[in-house]
């Protein structure tokens, strides 16, 4: 009935970040900043959104399906989470009314005190873990993998509950970028490898986390430096800030596919600007590819840079010949005697004055299923393109993400199931080419990828997995715990 | 309490378009395909929205506040909507639940049967017709202006119900795009000047009318022609299709900003492609107002076309110096001690790492109260711009429209209180250019404006009225019938 | 979706009076005191409410589907009806959201100023009154019948608004108890027979106007005297009261169902106790048809009153042997393998501990389909009852009301197609006897009912309609006028 | 916002059952039955309802704030609960829409399986429990008491799951009627006390339990027996029962206020009819405190059996003297000038015309603050009541009750602060009367009180509660496990 999510695109064929993480200590308005910071990541989880405050004596959250402008729309809304200390998380994958339980920051009484967790990742040993707490008598009241952390905790023999959170955190294998409330203050923690993005900034006395800098941008922090793999950062409430390394040393592996579309073209990851280093993707592109054209035509929005950087190294010229609706609703009935690919007309629309009769290249981000690659090809045939070439400013995306990345199976990956020049012709394109591995490596400022001891988790393009995949391995046995998310409401 | 305009940007300072509107005659699914030439339409009207329907014997109707996806979400809604003749409305300017009875299309049980009517443009002597019917004893039901043509239609003396149309029509002064329904059949009919812009197109059997062509495009259908100023077009059930031409010849003065900024970029409007223009306009500009600069950036993303044009005139790269958010809701709390102009960076963030350092050129298409363009200024210059230099793509924005635009007061127009160097320096740019009121003939394919007889209505650039405007004449006169919009739920 | 009217039973085998009015001049928070009456009213009409203000120089409207507690249900809607003059109706019969524009009181700008009308009644020409109406031009905008009036009052040719008022008045026929507002002040009017209740009270300074005294007691006014059938009331801003007779004289004829079951018990109605009138109906009934029982038991709430007259004069025990459950639901899904009867057995369940093994006189205030009767006959011997005799506070309901009660055809009444005994036979009671004629002139106080010249309209029992009924006789004829309600939303 | 509660009397001066429960196995439509058995316990917590099924693998629950025919409103919502096993919940206590997680049946994942459980009653050391178990890492999801079971359970060490269960529930005090399932079939268990009602019928081969005898009559279902105090009821999918009493012997002390009040007079409790009950407190009051009076007067609804044995029994006539209003809203805006005690009279209104002039005996089931007792008092005197005697069908409710019923604070109930000489002149009675405890226990069929060894549990009238009270005598203990209910959404 109502239209919560205006701004999501089912059909959409990419790949999509699960989650962005806020928070901020110190702030007069600790819950407006946290509401503006995850307004900022709504692009990392679009379908629900929470968010917990603490005022020194108590915890307060407020949690609900849609956009953040949505279910924070006003000012008696954001009076009831009071404080100076808040957090928030934004997040997909909670359809309908039914997952409010699972909507972030979780929070639990714990023996020593109200404790909050917003987590962007996955915990790839959840399942195995749950097993074993259920049979202490353990009760979740979520299907989140996130709740494992917080029974770890509760459960832990240490003394201190920093301790006892560390402890709960060695137990755990995957990817996580967590923000925790305590009464004592707040801690920030990215897991070894660093596979998800943090980052730390501050703005006046407060001090501010987030998933992407573009955040900070926003509400007017400024950045610090990111949080580094394994780095456990604690802020009390007198903006003590104390850096931890409990999991020794590791070889990081940040996620490369978040160069290449999850972060906004603002965001600066890892030291590097992403609308630079998808510009520079590109360029590369243009050198490994490059095709006989007369127009550079981005699929609108996330192509945009690469084809700036492909049109100002080919001298082919930048045009749009798609143009993108802001007005794409989740629902939509198709008249059964419209046009072929309406619901993509919808969307996308040629530009078909400009199109007719040229030969055009075509840039994408990345391909997943192929089947709005193929509609948008037919698209420029249709508006009269004399030739179409498609150039991807990724790699194939050969394997599923285990890491925090909603990625259809294995199966229905097209780079999966075929070579490019099947590719080429599923889409039918008059070329395909997609950027290199080491082509992608030298844009983010690598020399390329090295082979032995990778810099980044490219596990996507080359299933190269950086941990164990515990739950997976073990799947084949039936347990009673892997129930459906919306078993009980 | 419910969020139903996400898209809208209020702050949004920008003239905007009051209406859109959509028609299909001879289609098995007249309203599914009247819903998708809506939604195409969405950017004249994003406000409200209404769809009437005929099935051979009755008429059914549904209306509601917010966007098409939103009121026409699903097959039952569209179920209850029967019939092989369908039209519907897009508009703004309506307020909350109130406004319900002036969504359009109005329909009204006339003693000839039923009659409805959807309305783009405005009537400039409404208030003096609708007091001279209120003393006959007319009752109105909306404040809308559109009622006043239906109530001259149901007193007309005239024998058949098109000699009551046309007779109508005569009484009428101002712009108006229409699309009627009677038992009969649909007519479609553009006011003498041919202010607002209508298209008529086929797909299969069925004859479709649209407010611009790419809604046409979305549906399938092919593009016929425009209806002509002063043109009523007649169609009946079997798909007999008659013109006529009751008004006499005028020389046309269709609106010039449709092409500046009203229609999207992939219509063709005028047998000219809207993108083409754009492009065109960008380059006229950088022609006149050359500027010494290291980077082009469009303020997104109705400056991109215009962009793309002065960057290739003037050699200057195109860059995204400014990332637009797609999540811009219409409230939002502003944290206290948040950044400077937090509002502005909800919707647009500065690319810091690209404008750092480098001398930019903004290119935007139209300056209205000056407020945002100052704002985007500022950001450039906190993300370390050198220079900026501000280049418009129309004239200066002196008079308000009186013919369907949504336009502040004069007195809040900045064109109208200062001259060009003062506006640059209101807005703190180190350089600010128009492109000229010829260039923007030029761009449209003529020679130049020809002074005794324009071929646009460019009023807002030049106060050039092409009609009377009677009741802004009769204004002073305290009248009971300028009733506030809201007076009556 | 959400569950407007929780009270209303569908079910429920009752004749519906379909309105009450309310209306106040004078008071300081004249809408507050407006909903407050209302309230009291709502078993006059349950299904949609609607209040029309006037401050002094505007009117202020608002509407909804609902109880009045529902859509007036916070300080800041009352704050939205502003002034000293305040009018509303309650209403039944309107249907789904689509009748918001049937909700009253209705409301237009005419030549003279604002007008709004609130009615209670029918008016049984106005099909071909407004058959008329739309001939000459006029655009209706509800499908009630009561827009009529406003139509006739705007195309008088009389100068004054009063005259113009009667003039319509005097075109139309049927039943109608009104309250009019104008700039000017409030009009309480009431059609010549006075079919339908009309009282006028005071409170401080301020006029109040009700359909029943009980709204007058509620928000604490005292009740001066009711409206007389044919006098029109005039109270302008001043506290001046002028009362006319613009339709000279007539034998009144007031609906005698109101003392049977419209009504509420503790109103005052032509000088009488509602509930004493009803208790001397059960008195009558024990008179002319004593039953040889053990206990009384009245069919909850609308048989009590009659029960305990009747149990008072025959002296056998009155006794609660049917629970009547206050949360009756509109909609209930019934367990297929559930209970014969689950849908009364929700609203009315046997006092099994009590009935069983007894022989009991059950009072009901009418039969009108039958249906229910037969359920609970059905459900006391269910319980046990040795015998079930069925006495009726009311003659055998025969024929349609044309004059504001929502009958069923004639066809479905049990009345019209079963003399007492097959009655008997068909609820399946030992004995069955309604009062006679006579006998309820008696309960009102007469000596019996004049064959000539009845002092009531008592035409569903007689039918003996006391006006001309032109609609119904030119129903055969064929009308474009006569539209379903839901045409158009 | 929303209008959840439209019969729910906030300023009702009663005491209130907080919960129902009801639960079938072994029924085809197990959810419809479910909702129309918590619809005839409606009235022991109208603030929110809950239903857990179970359809031989899978547990499905659905939980929302309002009324059983509000939440479960249609067909869908039941077909979301399939299987042969359902229970349910219906309870106060509820407020806002934060509470969701409190509503029950609770539900978790234990190692063994799915448990649910639903409560009627309240455990007294629940706090006490709640510590310990949270010192041991248990994570509460609820503030609800009855979570306390479900983590006892969890974490026993005994094998089966009927072992863990009873040794939970030693662990227990308080009064606990409880409906649980689990895979293997339900559970139904009372109290060694037997404080709150619980009984067991059967329907075709499905068995059901509920809170009272009306939901077997409103569902078909015969009354088999009542549950007996400290008896455990286990029933499998094959129909096989089995009753353990694992508690040992108890004197059992069944709450006699459920005879007073809160049980629908249709049920029948401890082997006696509640309408018999209440009609014979009647007989005893006007035995013991006879009144010189003119009429018998019920304050509506709840003091209508004993006024009519109150009648019966001193031969005065039984009236309706106070008109209840079916239509009592939550909220409602008061008109400053309005009437003394508005908010009273829209519930009750007097019937004037009856009582004025005459000598009246009100009869009321009980005086808890005494507030409405005045206002209905001055009612009858502003009515024209000659005299005001007032008869009361309990003793002096002189103490909170702990067991699951909602009282105020001590220092609130009248008889805790005044004698009945003050008493009757606060409410401003001529005379005042309560029944005494003997004539209470006599009208339930005992010679009297047994002082030594009372036969129920009459805590509020004589302060002889039958269990510890462990929570409050440790609650000067400060303790951060009484947070209250809505710290976490």
């Amino acid at each position: 009935m109502n239209f919560t999510n205006p701004f999501l695109d089912r059909d959409g064929d990419k790949l999509r970040e699960e989650c962005g993480v806020f928070g901020v200590i110190g702030a007069k308005d600790a819950a407006a900043m946290t509401a503006l910071g995850l307004h900022a990541l709504q692009h990392r989880g679009q379908e629900a959104v929470g968010m917990t405050s603490f005022d020194g004596s108590e915890f307060y959250s407020h949690r609900g399906i849609g956009h953040v402008a949505q279910v924070f729309n006003s000012a008696e809304r954001l009076a009831e989470l009071p404080g100076a200390m808040a957090s928030g998380h934004v997040r997909y994958s909670t359809t309908g009314g039914s997952g409010l339980r699972n909507i972030q920051p979780l929070f639990a009484d714990l023996a020593s005190g109200g404790f909050s967790i917003a987590h962007n990742g996955n915990i790839s040993n959840a399942m195995h873990l749950k097993r074993d707490l259920v049979q202490k008598g353990a009760i979740f009241q979520s299907t989140s993998d996130t709740e494992v952390i917080i029974h770890l905790v509760a459960t832990s023999r240490y003394p201190t509950l920093l301790d006892r959170f560390v402890d709960a955190l060695r137990m755990v294998e995957g990817a996580y970028s967590l923000i925790c409330m305590t009464s004592e203050g707040m801690i920030a923690c990215r897991d070894p490898l660093g596979i998800r993005p943090l980052v730390m900034g501050r703005i006046g006395d407060a001090i501010v986390f987030a998933s992407e800098s573009v955040a900070l941008d926003v509400v007017g922090a400024e950045l610090i430096r990111q949080i580094e793999p394994g780095e456990l950062v604690q802020v009390d409430h007198k903006g003590i800030i104390s850096s931890h390394r409990p999991f020794g040393n590791f070889n990081a592996r940040p996620c490369i596919f978040e160069h290449v579309y999850f972060s906004r073209p603002d965001s600066v990851l890892d030291g590097q600007s992403v609308y630079g280093v998808r510009k520079q993707i590109g360029v590369e592109l243009a050198k490994e590819s490059l095709a006989d054209a007369d127009l550079v035509i981005p699929v609108p929005d996330s192509g945009v840079p690469a084809a700036i950087g492909y049109a100002q190294q080919s001298g082919i010229p930048f045009e749009l010949g798609i143009i993108r609706s802001h007005y794409v609703g989740r629902t939509f009935i198709q008249p059964s005697d419209g046009a072929r690919h309406a619901d993509v007309k919808r969307k996308h629309n040629a530009n078909r004055a400009l199109v007719e009769g040229k030969r055009i290249v075509l840039i994408d981000d990345s391909i997943v299923r192929g089947t709005t690659s193929m509609k948008i090809v037919q698209m420029m045939r249709d508006a009269g393109a004399a030739e179409v070439h498609m150039r991807v400013a990724s790699p194939p995306t050969e394997h599923s993400c285990f890491y925090g990345v909603d990625t259809p199976e294995r199966s229905k990956l097209l780079a999966a199931r075929m070579d490019i020049q099947a590719m080429a012709e599923f889409i039918h394109a008059d070329s395909l080419a997609f950027v290199s591995i080491d082509g992608l490596y030298r844009a983010v400022g690598e020399a390329g990828r090295n082979k032995g001891c990778a810099q980044y988790c490219d596990a996507c393009f080359t299933g190269d997995y950086p941990t164990r995949l515990t739950d997976l391995a073990e799947r084949d046995t039936p347990d009673l715990l892997t129930l459906p998310i919306n078993r009980v409401a």
